[in-house]
């Protein structure tokens, strides 16, 4: 039983599902496998959804031995080995062996109520969430006389400067500054005000110092201001507090968007509960070397799920994570002698901070500008699943880099919704279903 | 000043663009013009939404002319020439010529409770409100044991067989016996019930006998259940009641989906109400042959907004009459005499009814079949609008004629809340924007 469909959970399954003698179920609450790193091109127009989102089941036709569930998974009990899920109704099934690879979301640090204001990009609906954002408030501002309210409309404001809140910030800048040049008559998207916080001192804080400068003078080049070391202390409708280094500020904004913290599926606060495990700050699980929790061999965790070590939330580690518990429970089937602890290779990161500009720490060789973004492609086109998504992925990133045309520009009044509405009005539309 | 960037509403803005004496607002509430003939495609997993949905802006970039505005008319006061219309505050324009091309929604016949369990489709948030409940009924289904309440997640019932319908009913025929194939561990997407039902006593009413036979035995051929001369009476959560030859019936299905009527816009009824034209029962308003409000000769209306003779609500003739609106503006500017009355020229009907299969009536001559389903591929890939979408367009129908595969499945929580809460929750938020 594999919780989540995320690289770490999709890893597991996949290896598995070769073997005939294991019965699979894989269980997420979206039917997609979702190719994270770039969902943020999701949300600036240009790739649709589908591309970055093949369907769970489509990875597993042919294979009888697993099974895929839409359902989100509710409890865990781990002395009756079940877990509990909703979907059309609520459903009980047991394991013999739970992977957890539920992934994070966001974390506001305490103030879960900024979410509204400040939506946070982890699912696509998150995604289309913020396109809408942002490309409604060019809008509004366009309908609007001159004045604080328009600038507010103008003024973005991305909260985090991790990779994330860097990638989002640079295509918001290109976005306005060239895609959607032009296109307005009362306003000049090209003025858009493009604020980039961080409580750390610098953008990029997990690069190194070197990468971390050459970012810092890319994205001032591109006109997106950079306000390091200080804190939200405020979100709502009008825009955000902050406190930093020159006392308590204010930015006038209608769109804040939220790049700032993860917290784990809260599946890990029941799993470290029910077993005794400890919690990290970020709600994270500590578990054994073997990815194993304390005193329950056949719960393994994985990716943003677990801390362990120093390893980072990324792709890569959840994948190597899920090779090797895929590894273990095969040799446990095999009765072969457990492998060695998860060692984690780090094999560099790599983050875009512009257009056709990325910088790239691989192995200690640090390189920025072009010459990592065409390795930062390269490597993000192998990672993804499917040959027809990669096809047409590539011929967007050429079609824009010739023409600065995005063709995804929706505004969708339904995705302005929030989640939490959406989730209340799905529980009762299932209620309105079973009740007879 | 023309409300509405449909067929109709852009053609008219599209023509008087080129003249510089002219200043053309364009105002919509979506930021997209809507190819709809191919928006079934969006609901079945075919095409992405900004494939078909370029936005209003990119046509008109280099026309200063020309102005853009994403918000919603409310009201039009004909003796003071203004538009009332909300967007982030409620805006007053001044006109001196109005051109209503705000198109149709659907029609429940005076039950508009039966949308919240009937979706239309006229919209790309429908569009994707009905792909996400079509690919979440095969889910809740498979996680579901056998029974009733399973069967009726596996019955689909689209009410209304015009061409709509069919597209629709043939497209999810082809979803379920083959792209859905093998997807699946505890049903067979392929036994799925597709039930097409029409107040008519045969499909596409508005073709030729010769041609509604066809496609009556091609729908049977996949597996449609045709139910004709039979009248929805009630629609729920839990399916739909009938009234029929066969006397009262009842289809106990979770996927009711509406394509049964349309009605024009309410500022249709304004218009006629302060101008004293005549309604018709769908709404629309009774127009001058040169398609002008009797003793508004400022004032035109065209595409779905009218009624004029019986020309059909397709969109050749709110492509032709957007065509005549913009002569006539001009040649009233050049002081030319007026044009000949507006002259409806049927360019033939088509309609997809399978996958690559279609019946099309071309100036009398009839086709069914392969051959049929070219001439629509082609008509249709030349009345696209955009090089890039066309080219990725034909290049996912060939993909999907090679592989059957369908790349955007994608199933939203968001998308499945209904417009009317949207609506509502918009509301609030540009009132907590504007409240300070």
């Amino acid at each position: 039983m594999v919780i989540g469909g995320g690289f770490g959970g999709l890893r597991v399954a996949r290896r598995l599902a070769r073997r005939r003698d294991v019965e699979v179920t894989l269980i997420d609450r979206a039917n997609h496998h979702l190719f994270q790193p770039l969902l943020y091109q999701v949300s600036t127009g240009i790739l649709a959804g589908g591309q970055i989102a093949p369907p769970l089941r489509d990875l597993f036709v042919g294979r009888e031995n697993v099974r895929v569930l839409l359902a989100e998974v509710e409890s865990i009990d781990v002395e009756a080995r079940t877990i509990s899920a909703e979907s059309a109704s609520d459903i009980v099934l047991p394991y013999d062996t739970l992977v957890l690879a539920a992934g994070a979301g966001d974390s506001y640090f305490g103030h879960d109520e900024w979410e509204r204001d400040a939506p946070g990009m982890k699912s696509l609906d998150d995604a289309y969430r913020i396109r809408t954002r942002i490309l409604n408030a060019f809008e509004q501002a366009e309908a609007l006389g001159p004045g604080a309210e328009r600038d507010a409309y103008l003024t973005f404001v991305i909260v985090g400067a991790g990779p994330t809140g860097v990638e989002l910030a640079g295509q918001l800048a290109y976005l306005s500054r060239h895609t959607l040049a032009g296109h307005y008559r009362s306003i000049r998207s090209e003025d858009a005000r493009i604020v980039l916080l961080d409580a750390a001192p610098s953008v990029l804080p997990s690069f190194r110092e070197r990468l971390r400068r050459k970012a810092t003078t890319e994205l001032e080049r591109v006109g997106i201001e950079l306000v390091m070391a200080t804190t939200a202390t405020g979100v709502g409708p009008h825009g955000i507090d902050t406190t930093g280094p020159e006392g308590v500020g204010r930015i006038e904004s209608h769109t804040v968007l939220w790049a700032a913290g993860v917290a784990a599926s809260p599946l890990a606060a029941q799993l470290a509960q029910a077993t005794g495990a400890s919690l990290d700050r970020a709600g994270r699980i500590a578990v054994a070397p073997d990815l194993t929790l304390p005193g329950h061999p056949e719960i393994f965790a994985l990716g943003d799920t677990i801390a362990l070590d120093d390893i980072p939330g990324v792709a890569q580690a959840a994948l190597q994570e899920g090779h090797y518990v895929a590894n273990v429970i095969a040799r446990r089937l095999d009765q072969k002698q457990p492998p060695a602890p998860f060692h984690y290779r780090d094999k560099g990161s790599m983050a875009i901070v512009g257009r056709s500009w990325a910088v790239a720490d691989v192995r200690g060789f640090q390189v920025a500008g072009r010459v990592a973004w065409v390795i930062w492609a390269v490597v993000h086109i192998a990672f993804l699943v499917g040959w027809q998504s990669r096809f047409e992925i590539i011929r967007r990133w050429f079609w824009e880099f010739l023409t600065e045309h995005r063709n995804e520009r929706l505004i969708s009044a339904v995705s302005l919704l929030p989640d939490e509405l959406a989730r209340s009005e799905l529980e009762s539309w299932r209620r309105r279903i079973s009740d007879r």
